[in-house]
């Protein structure tokens, strides 16, 4: 069995972390952190865990964690990269589930999250988890940087088309819909329920943080930096991400259906819908899946992707969980076979 | 007093219709026909009305309307077209709420509503009901084709960049997310609660009846047929439509804000926001009104508008109202104060 | 005109009562008070107010109220009992939408709301805002408390019965459910969307404040204090409160329909729906209503009376509105006029 | 490995048993019909089971069910009792998740369910099919009738109370709040999103199918048959069943909280939350789980017990493969360990 800690387990993606590895047939949670809930069951923060697990919180300030092969950061942003290089020395394997090691560039992290780097030495080191681009690197890595859950969608979307260069790749749009869990559990006027439900708005118009991940990711596969347009809005459900995104064909395309259902035909986790479908968000409410169509409307010479994925699992804690099960040489599907809850 | 009668008051448009004229200091509405529902008092078939008026529907087929200066229709695509020459005749004036008059060519209107026209000599004469675009037309008019919900939320928020010739218009993309009411009150499994609740997903992708609406309105602005991408979304929520509009510019733009104050300065019901805004549906619940913000996101050489509106009232019955008013000469207002309803 | 302050512009139930008094015919709003948002315009705060006032919110602490006729506070519990003895003697009516001056005895006040009673004098003179309990006294009083929103939709369905001596007053049970606005705008994780999204829940089944109101309009009427279970919900909508209310039967009833019709015919706000009937929260969205059925099923003794309100209208704000009509000899239902929201 | 069938693949029930039954060990799927999507991808129905099973609905009429161990159906009532007669026949072991063999005497179901019952003399052997009240039984039933949702949450929470002889048994009320996938996926105007949606609302208070149900199991319990005031809502979310028990007591009842804990000490789907709890429904979602919770409000004599499901697992689907492990002398837990997903 390999033994994972989870540190920061108050929030949703920890709880998600623990719901998915208790069913997980190679993995153990030996430890989950908590400042604010030290020593209380886990089962009292979740509801849902409640007689599932005995584990108490315990207090990353005065408890060393126990000894284990992977520790998984669910934590706001800026707490992961103090604690990565002492556990990478102690041979332990990390992966961030917050963005300290997604941006190759220290002064991109510091410009977009406000604060300098604490350990820049490694993010050239840090594979950026998305296993349908980075399998091989995720097989010998030592500390996962995992996507944010707006790239995750979008760049699942948009790889075949910059892989084979029929979009222009100056001109992208992606219009994200994001469900409230995208926010975590922060306590704010902007996340009570009085003010999100029967309403829908955009936000961060003017940039949001996770534009400049996608960029970063799609400069790879493009060879150069696209032009990309990100609009998120906020969506009242509890659960998914739908990503409606558009590209300027630069010629004929021809058959965009089999050019994605190619792409992706071994992926385990991918599900290229059949010509003409809409993939709904609750497809995938529970299930580490991304479910994508392409569609070719008429007249405009615009191809338009719907790309859905569960935010807390294949945009959080599921495609963690794959992670993980890469770097240790796991099957990559194992603890990952729970089938969506619908309705 | 105009005297109104409403026909097809069963579903949600004609019982707004109702909601808001009840209201109105100078509009009686005299009678309102249900096929299912006739005989029966008004308040029973909608809960909020109940107490509010003493009217009962009447059946269209066997009773004929009382004498009345306006009729209003609530109903099903074919239903008007058949019975406004008729009225006209008689010297009643005539709004369709439904989609009869809104195309000028008989041959569209016969490829995207599956029927051929009934009174095809009047297409000409129906004025699009966008006062915004059409005020004078509308003064003079005997019969008005009200605009659909999305067309509303997109042709205003276009309207100041195309008029200004400001983006490329053979590159419009319009990312349109609605509210559930929008579909009506049609029973199919996929409006039920439960499909549709906690999820979100797009439709009709590759083509909607509101595309070519939205393409003809525009393209009187624009001088030729722009390229139109239109995708549509269902929100898990009552009312309300969101359009996000993506224009391409065709140079260094100058001040997209002072552009949209300038062109909406003296409209009582659209909203220019602050530059930064980001609209929220519910600012608009229940309201006679179009909320927008223009953004110009760094790097990638795009204007973005937001545009929102409440798609029973701006996007159908109050707009009816709006155009009522300005048919009989009245106070354009008048009938149509009523605050937002938040939270 | 009457000239009305606000005091609390900040929650809910202060923007609900601006939202009414905008469109109220005789009363005009003076001065609305925050201290959070003091200095800017109350359009900034509630998107639906935007363009409909000009008034900025005034700091309470450094700013003097303007003259004026009538101050409403819309304020936390503990607020208004500060300064009400002062205002009084200005000569300015007081109505409390709190909970200040809701409970008779100041000990009771103190033991359920943690904190001693700053005016205890003025207790005996404040009126109970029910106008359909206390209509003749509310027509002369200076100082009204205004109930809570469960204890309006409890005390309206069991009047007629504690009235007529129908049913055991000392086996009451109110199980209530109320929307997520009931709570108020306090941010807390309880309040989050993520929390109450698809979920249902009790709260407070060993004591609620509301109880012990409830408890003493109760007493007043029955002569001595009933025994009352009262079961508190929490439902994910916006606004509404169902009170479902069971009571045992003393003996045959006779016709309860008619009971009701006759207790509440000359009531303005109050609809005693037909004998079958089942009262949807939604029918009273936004209106100044209570609607009532009731109810005897067969076998088991019980009469059920099924009330529905909308919490932030005829349970605060509405409420409100119509006791100030009657404190100074308006219309009682000036401004009250509006159609419920449906759908 | 047992080999089951499930008859009624169309609605929510029959694909949440596909759900659960995909992720069993020891059960396999061998066939699922469905009238209207005959020879169509299960997949294709149920978006969630696109590409976990390769099987096909078919046609009940016109293909002959394939061999197997047990069959299941989730069919509108009056299917099953047609059909089992001939499949216990050939040895094939029956469990109903409709309502055809709940009712023990033929006169009853034909009063409730407007038809005569078409196999009377089967209706003896039918086992009740709630495991904590007829473990035994099950072990050796050919033929289950699986509860209803409402029943199970009500009877779960009532038995410790009515087999001590603690409350007068003539005096029980039980107010039920169920989400709205309880009604099924019946095509109605009252089923869609826009007339369930930001609303709450009673039903049936006059009475309920599921009334004469939860009296037949609480009379072999108490003895004699309760008198019991069973009111149903409809909340505005997916799924989950709260029900607020309302019992009088006859005498100082002692420890409650320990009663509740020992009657359900050894119950794998049985949480007695600790004292002072409110259960949440979300904290079963997708879990074949009961919680309850049971207090004592000061001053009125009454105990009020809390008490939550997801109407498709315990109340249905997962209830159904509980009994289906009973039958076969499986694990009673096999298949059934999914933690309940939140948020």
């Amino acid at each position: 069995m390999i033994k994972a800690a989870i540190v920061g387990g108050t929030g949703y993606t920890g709880a998600e972390l623990l719901r998915i590895l208790l069913g997980h047939p190679q993995v153990e949670v030996v430890a989950v952190t908590s400042r604010g809930d030290a020593g209380a069951p886990i089962g009292d923060a979740y509801p849902n865990l409640r007689g599932r697990t005995d584990l108490r919180f315990i207090d990353p300030d005065r408890e060393r964690l126990p000894d284990c092969d992977a520790v998984l950061f669910a934590t706001p942003n800026g707490t992961a990269m103090r604690a990565a290089p002492g556990l990478l020395e102690r041979g332990i394997r990390v992966v961030d589930l917050g963005a300290d090691f997604r941006l190759r560039a220290a002064a991109d992290w510091e410009r977009w999250y406000g604060m300098p780097h604490a350990c820049p030495h490694l993010l050239a080191e840090a594979v950026y988890g998305l296993p349908e681009l980075n399998r091989a690197a995720l097989g010998k890595a030592r500390l996962v940087a995992n996507p944010g859950c707006y790239p995750t969608a979008v760049i699942l979307g948009l790889l075949p088309l910059l892989e084979s260069a029929l979009v222009d790749a100056g001109q992208l749009i992606a219009d994200a819909k994001s469900g409230v869990t995208g926010a975590g559990r922060r306590v704010e006027v902007g996340n009570l329920y009085s003010e999100l439900s029967d309403n829908f708005k955009a936000y961060a118009v003017d940039g949001h943080r996770h534009g400049v991940e996608i960029l970063q990711a799609l400069t790879a596969v493009a060879g150069a930096e696209p032009g990309l347009t990100f609009v998120p809005h906020l969506v009242p459900m509890l659960r998914g991400i739908h990503a409606t995104l558009y590209g300027r064909l630069r010629a004929e395309p021809g058959d965009l259906q089999s050019l994605f259902e190619r792409r992706y035909r071994d992926e385990p986790f991918i599900d290229v819908m059949p010509a003409g479908s809409h993939p709904q968000t609750r497809s995938v409410r529970g299930a580490n899946l991304c479910r994508l169509a392409v569609h070719r409307p008429s007249g405009a010479g615009c191809v338009v992707v719907l790309s859905v994925i569960d935010n807390l699992v294949k945009g959080a804690a599921g495609q963690a969980v794959q992670n993980l099960n890469l770097m240790f040489g796991l099957d990559e599907t194992a603890g990952l076979g729970a089938v969506a809850l619908v309705p």
